[in-house]
């Protein structure tokens, strides 16, 4: 197959950590990102663009957590609110900046940031074994206070460092908002969405199949894999901060991969070649895409090189 | 024209004194509010939904203030950022609370929240004197530094109880996502969007003709009455405490009104008959909708009573 054709349908994952630590950084990089990304849409793809929100989610986690002990009216915010915020914020500078890349180039596009939930599995076993750490570091003393006050919550001590609150990591099942997606998308539009995962939620069949929020994290790259399954992309586009996937990393046998099947990508996971918590989950989902459908392809590159990447002239491409 | 016929295009305004004031309430709120909004569904009606969002952007405003205080790597948030995520914070409990009403009676929707901006003239007279307090109080010193920190920004004196900040209350002049919310109400989506009036963006044509968040606030009647315009429809419905709007308010000669003409409207309205902030802005915004194309009406009633309201058997109406 060829990915550079007409009416490819894409989802583009960025990573939280490319945004910034404050709103002027947010800004400024979405405005350098989105010509990047619009290479993409000028190659005459249909765009979806999912995002990380580590670094937020943790920011106005914090914010509410200090504010509270200032200010008891102030509340506490749990992970899932703190979620759909970070998907407005984000959203709103990323609609901005593809705004202003679209009215220079392509106008016939519009684009729609979607706040989207992600339902996970209640029976999740990654729910009896939380273990994504979140938030403040605390003293032994504070984190006991924290769990006799919210018994739902575990803290574990983490490195010599102090206490910090673990949430599962539970496998995304579905986007909740898939039909509103692909209905923008095949109107042209270019649609943000699914940020951070997705809001974790699951359904609560003894409340009339409401979806409800759980503190958990999904992982973002398998959060961007189910998206573009749900909305039956053609290309994932993982980007990161570096061109290629290596293995031997920083080794004298550095290869940088440009091509791999399945099979050549799970052998080189199985031989842990990479990152964990970096390359690793990229790699994994991207396997988890190509093999989902045939003629899928992950593509995991730099946002740097998006459009060539696309283009096949850069980036590490997984496919079966 | 009759309002409750197949098709009829309705936009409903919720306030966001509506919401409550923690996580817990607003879930709370909108499970209650929904079924009450469903009734209109279920009239046969094309719907959106816009919601205030005074509280919530002063509750997250305050968080980072505080927050800020105490750890300056967390940043300050200006009004636009606050108001985005206002947006994805109430949008992600609407669309669950909605959710769970259509899946209990009326399944072929879908409901989305969409992140939007409201574009406002720069050269809007209100810029010049801004006169809306938001914030927190604070001591004549804390605001002559907040001042030397941010030349932007203006605090002035407020009755005694110390000094704050104001801000503009602009005219709104368009939504700039009215194409992605006209785009899924045509494919029988449920639509929030514009809450809190819309994030207050202008357009600066030296800068590629970017939109750009400016510290402002849309008064949210106002703003639900331009995405009713924007998005062509038939009905606004301003949801309130109170079932009817009163003239001679409080006296024993209050009569509650059930229909109006503009003409009636206008004249109640000169007498300083109704609320400032309050009932006022709402019949502004009624008679501006009611005025703006032939055959349009507005709605303003209780959210318990919001069906009947649509039905013509609760609220008042405002009409040519």
């Amino acid at each position: 197959m060829t990915t550079t054709s007409t009416d490819t349908r894409v989802v583009i994952a960025l990573g939280g950590n490319a945004l910034g630590d404050t709103p002027e950084e947010q800004i400024e990089r979405v405005r350098t990102a989105a010509p990047k990304l619009l290479d993409l849409i000028m190659q005459g793809n249909e765009i979806i663009i999912t995002h990380g929100n580590g670094p937020q989610v943790g920011m106005i986690q914090k914010a509410f957590t200090y504010a509270h002990q200032d200010d008891a009216a102030i509340p506490q915010l749990d992970l899932p609110e703190c979620g759909a915020m970070s998907q407005g914020y984000i959203g709103y500078h990323l609609q901005q900046a593809i705004g202003v890349a679209l009215h220079k180039n392509y106008k016939r596009w519009h684009v729609a940031s979607v706040v989207t939930q992600t339902e996970v599995d209640p029976d999740d076993p990654a729910f009896e074994n939380p273990t994504k750490p979140i938030g403040a570091f605390l003293t032994k003393e504070q984190a006991e206070a924290e769990m006799a006050a919210h018994p739902d919550q575990v803290f574990v001590e983490d490195s010599g460092r102090g206490w910090r609150r673990v949430v599962a990591s539970p496998e995304p099942k579905k986007i909740v908002e898939a039909p509103s997606i692909l209905n923008l998308l095949d109107n042209e539009f270019i649609v943000i969405c699914t940020g951070g995962g997705g809001v974790p939620v699951v359904r609560d069949y003894a409340d009339k199949g409401a979806y409800k929020g759980v503190a958990a994290v999904i992982d973002k790259d398998l959060g961007g894999e189910l998206l573009a399954e749900d909305c039956g992309a053609d290309v994932l586009v993982l980007l990161t901060a570096v061109d290629h996937v290596a293995i031997n990393f920083g080794t004298p046998e550095q290869v940088d991969l440009t091509d791999v099947t399945v099979e050549e990508a799970e052998r080189y996971l199985a031989e842990g070649q990479f990152g964990k918590g970096s390359m690793e989950p990229k790699v994994a989902a991207g396997i988890k895409f190509a093999k989902s459908r045939p003629g899928r392809v992950c593509i995991i590159g730099s946002l740097d090189r998006a459009g060539e990447a696309m283009a096949g002239k850069s980036g590490t491409r997984i496919h079966a």
